[in-house]
């Protein structure tokens, strides 16, 4: 597993989850931008960011700083995990360490640990920072599905298909059309993970969410009281972290978690939903559709899976509970919690990880799908041209009537299903005393597209 | 029940769900505004929306029009909800009914009845004008939430109380800075229920989503194809609605329920946080908030129940849960889903209702309650000035050094536990031979309140 | 909306839910036996069992005990859901209309109306009672799917169709393997059902869960102390309501409520595997089944949609999350909670309803299910034999070794898809060196059926 | 992480998951009986188990048995996770990796490795084997509670606390009976969680659940073909894996899962009901219960944390969400589905994981639990009596009737609220021209316990 920081590892690596029953995941960056040691690396950046904040504002040594920097990259993490159980979260055993090494390079810096903040000032801090290069990650994933679908999109501009509601053919579409609604979903998941992402902020707050203990700090120095100080502090921070600026320390005001929750379990439905309809499309009866590099099977040697279709479905199966999970945390008591704000931690994480792989999968499957046209017109010729009868009935109401016509079709649909002949034969033999238009070209499914076209090349020009 | 149209009821109302089981809607307008009979208003509104868009267009009468608003005021719909189940859903039996009442008006305007919809159009664009109606009660009712807040906030901007983090008393904080979180809470919630509200789009897409029939209906009146037409209708459609113009039809492509989802499972969760904190705060033991008007007991007479805030509670437990089959049925399969989009009503209509009595609720409660700054002081005295122990710690530590300053509050801690004398004494007595600062001014929790009061100010003078 | 009740209606019938967005249960007896009605109905059967039983242990006249037994009957209750709000729950304003209709009937005997008893005693029964009742009839219409399904898996043991995994054939299966399935399904969920409806208990505690107004009451009249009254007076009361007996009050032990959240979610899961293989075997493609009664389209004549199987489906998607909430309501503070116990009335009344719904309309569709063979037939001949590549594989690892073998299947599966040929021409091609079996008789899949039939014998012949 | 297989480990152990996130688990046996390398190694012990089948029924030579097994001992499977991806799951790698192993050793018994098996034989018996032991160890725990339970509400029998009902002081209780309530609830957590295991099948059925590639191996051996064989290999296999033996495949019959869904959710919530009384009765001012060894504060040395308490609720929180996944995955569609097993996995380790480090938590929460008597007796005082205004209303009634008691009863708690008297003397006061009762001894809480001690001995006297 490698680091996800770009000037290279602050911390070795601890081994961590290797994502067996999340195969999903597995092996993909966003896994690796989300475990143990990523989380790890990202508290000490944390601790590291409050010292430099704290002595942007002098109420810390810049040597101080510079030691807890450089601790901090070469801090042993591997035992963090195991002792967080028994003081309730992983917090305390890290900061002890890092005091204990801060100490041993510059003694005086110790006392500058932490000083001021709880807890959860670091832990939040870090989720963000892990959060933010996951959704950097995903994002960039999903701009590659957007590009691969506009193209689909595109390219099938005018490929006829069957239109199926409620797993029944209906009338005709376009595989564009089709290709354009994933694409629309796709561009929307972008645009809410990226507004998420924007706003996550640091957490600075203290024990209470009063900054109380930095003014205390201060004033042991001797300086005058300044009810500004844990403001500007919080700004320092921030922008140390690089991560947005909060209003109010937000230890249980949890809109960030909720609008992460939010925004990942739209992420994880959108590509169901291409999932679900490339899984449908795939069916060995239905054939339109297959995936590029489908999986093997373990018992039969011609079988090819959809497996990305598989693994994405898996994905957005999980995602609505673990949001249900973030949402129920919003009812945090007191100023800090007893339950909800440590019930976020792994669902959290598991959300970012499920909707990043998802992504990255989905990058995958579409920029690879293969689309097959023939099988798109077979289909759409299954029914003997019952899937132009709602045309046929809106032709043939001026002559006959509505009610007559919807009469006349669905004797002939059951003729067509009976007979096997085609429902053209079947109308024009019911309807033998008529005058009946061109029935062979009102029953062309490539006629009665209606504005397929048009809306697909809307949805492609409209800015994401 | 009464109507939520302005213009008076389109319908005579059915009888509906009386809310037996859902007190903390009962008899709230939002429950009203949700009930069956609000949604057959907006299906027969969406009818006749759809007609008067065909004739701005040219496909239908001006008459028909009028014929079908006409008769859709009149409509008795008290058999509709029963008809559903065996057609899958309630438009069917809706249509026929209408078709018929147009007839009986004007013969030749029952053809331009429901012409080129689907019944997904129609529900769809219904459940959307509903979810307006309640989203604007919801929104006023978030408003006086937040008014009432900034008022506790700025009148209690320097009442101290104990700030308490997994159930324990940690360090002072303001009454007012408790309420400015809850006031950001409110402020978040009502802009992402307003986003979400101006998004939401009228549906029209036909059969499966290429407005083929429209295009059909109108070739079959010698009009030359117009690729364009389609479009053009959606535009008609959803001006005469008064709703968002959506880019593609959205059958399966389920942005708006999601952000629905997402957005009234935050607001339910930031009320759900005020009500944890209102409930423990009223406890018997703690006593710092009274609700004005709470309610009653069948057994004991003395009692006055939170019952606003456990009503809240309520709601804010099931609203997750609801929102999860909302983001589930994201993954809706082919032009119309088997399922998926059936699963949304009432966990839609349910979540619209139960956010918005929430509101209602919070706004009363909230309006109406009662502080006990004297109840504050007694609890914050209560530990003998252990709340005090962090700012011991920072003023000690530059006397004796940080480790031996612990150890000494910690002692003091446990001689205050057994003896019942104040920390300030128990420390003198363990630091007799140290020059000690002030103990009982630093023991003030009204001079620990690091950047309470700036932080108050600032989340109100925030832009919300 | 008619009683449950057998000896004729307690109440006039309010109006209530109509199922408007619940067509799945819209019109069916689960959805009257849960409705509002239904509930006050209960409600007041709780009320007056209780008066019975204490007249049974003489702490109420007998006299008393008849006049709230035929007040009960007679109460008009409509205006009680929306007086629920104020006070936080229902029972409240009846307790208050019931005494006066009492009062009014026999002055003396108000003071036994409720006493000693608090408001959840009354509730919790109600819900009890109609739980009882639904299950009964949710019960009946396993019973019917059961039949069913047995006779289908017994028509169809030979029947042979394509198995299938991850959306592609796989190897042959029967029908009658899969309806045995199914119907192992049903049964469990039958037991599952059963077991928890037997265990449902009255509800007695009083205040907070003590009995001990029961207690004072007596020593009221001058008895002796009893400590074994509250107990006795349970039995008494568990026996008038026909309820299981409680080991204890279960005000915040919740296992009753778990035990439906887990019983309804699985019955739900159970049908809703049932509908999605229904489902994916109705599609326009593939064709192996038909729902009986198909449900109509508003906009194509021809169509007939899988109706039932997309009502069981849509019901199946909600249950989990309404399980969750329950599962959620088991953490209930304290004697009595605030908030917990509330979110469970209506996610619990609508888990009953909609796993009732979908065991009707399980019933009729399996009852009805049109099953045809030859399109089972057709589609396993739609990939020139590959459905039998996993047996061939096995016969001619002998002759040329499992490695040879499988790679000469895989070559012999691109030609099969690439030209139209067979799987045996194509091997036969491939490998015409070697001494080959018949291969046309290892290719037929109903010799390839392994212990479906035993297997299918064995379900059906278990006992549930 | 250990092993947890008794006769020592099957392979070497991979770096897995160390819980950095799951604090409640982190170093728990129940985290490494879930960890990756136990679900490698149970899946080699169903590859081993299943050839040690074929060997018992003939089909495969016991040298090959004893060669899978070995090999099985000592493969490096560490890479398996990351190659799992590609694939869709874990088995596919496994099976390679096996394969070239044992035909390293005795290359003939290659062909008997996994054959006739699909990957979910595999996989659903290892999650299996995974369940019996996570809870078996969740069982002890939760043994180790019940009987801690029981000590304490033996103990603790009489002594008098105040009943809280909605927050509020209602009437005495004791702690022995709401000790009591635990017991039973973890007594139902052992009997549910015991009926899922003692039923966890094994899991086989080839391809499509026929088992038709065991057939098709031993007719291509030239024995006869035996409709029984399939069935006579699943009762071997399931002796040799030690799980129960299954009336159908169960590839999509999810009935296991769902109990363990059910019986997890119920264990979490169970425990999560007593962790949310501790959570309350250890608030500062409430000071009833103390854990015995709290957690640390990073900011606060004095501060002790209900610890356990807090993560026991974090593990409740989880588990609702994680069961609404498992019972999702109940409809899972065809032989074997396209997503729904694929979702399973994770969430079913997690609530393995997180419902057997609560009972953990739980167990040594309990046994240590610090009862305060003294505190409770404080807070039963606060009120001035109010506490036992229920037995008052009942005592005064015979005297002044049941509507002037309530109403003096009212008078006298304003005033007692108002001038901090005691209940007895406002009441006093107030009737002091009435002939009263002895109010004080009324008033005394130790006297109104109704049956509590009663239902305290037949809880902790019925059968389990």
């Amino acid at each position: 597993m490698t680091s996800t920081d770009d000037e290279g590892p602050l911390v070795p690596q601890p081994p961590d989850d290797l994502g067996l029953l999340t195969p999903v995941a597995a092996g993909t960056p966003v896994a690796a931008a989300t475990g143990d040691a990523a989380v790890l690396t990202a508290m000490l950046q944390a601790e590291a960011a409050l010292t430099q904040a704290l002595a942007d504002l002098g109420l810390a040594p810049g040597t101080a700083a510079d030691a807890v920097t450089a601790a901090a990259r070469e801090l042993d993490v591997r035992t963090i995990p195991a002792r967080a159980g028994s003081c309730g979260n992983p917090v305390l055993p890290l900061v002890a360490d890092l005091t204990a090494a801060v100490a041993a390079r510059v003694p005086d810096a110790a006392a500058s640990v932490h000083q001021g903040a709880t807890s959860q000032d670091i832990l939040d801090t870090a989720l963000m920072l892990v959060a933010v290069r996951a959704l950097d990650l995903t994002l960039t994933d999903l701009d590659r599905t957007a590009g691969a679908l506009a193209r689909l999109a595109a390219v099938h501009r005018d490929t006829v298909m069957p239109g199926r509601t409620l797993t029944q053919h209906a009338v005709p579409i376009t595989f564009g059309l089709k290709a354009a609604g994933w694409y629309r979903l796709v561009r929307e998941a972008q645009r809410r993970l990226a507004t998420t992402r924007d706003a996550l902020p640091a957490q600075l707050g203290g024990a209470a969410g009063t900054l109380a203990a930095f003014h205390a700090r201060a004033e042991a120095t001797g300086a005058a009281p300044d009810p500004g100080l844990g403001l500007r502090l919080i700004t320092a921070y921030a922008l140390r972290t690089g991560l947005a600026e909060p209003v109010l320390p937000w230890h249980t005001l949890r809109t960030p978690i909720a609008d992460l929750a939010a925004s990942l379990a739209f992420t994880a439905g959108a590509l169901g939903k291409i999932a679900a309809d490339v899984l449908t499309l795939s069916r060995t009866e239905i054939g339109e559709l297959t995936e590029a590099d489908g999986g093997a099977s373990s018992a039969m040697p011609h079988k090819s899976n959809p497996v990305r279709a598989v693994l994405i479905t898996a994905a957005a199966r999980q995602l609505p509970a673990l949001a249900a999970v973030l949402f129920g945390a919003l009812t945090a008591e007191d100023e800090r919690p007893a339950g909800a704000w440590h019930s976020e931690w792994q669902p959290l994480r598991e959300a970012l990880r499920l909707a990043g792989a998802a992504a990255r999968h989905a990058a995958d499957l579409t920029e690879n799908l293969r689309v097959h046209p023939h099988r798109m017109r077979e289909n759409l010729d299954r029914t003997g041209g019952l899937i132009a009868a709602e045309r046929l009935a809106v032709a043939l109401t001026p002559l006959i009537g509505r009610s007559a016509a919807r009469s006349a079709l669905s004797r002939a649909a059951r003729v067509t299903a009976a007979v096997g002949c085609s429902l053209e034969e079947a109308l024009r033999t019911d309807l033998s005393t008529t005058e009946l238009p061109d029935l062979q070209e009102l029953a062309d499914p490539a006629g009665y597209l209606g504005c397929s076209q048009a809306l697909t090349d809307r949805a492609l020009g409209e800015r994401p």
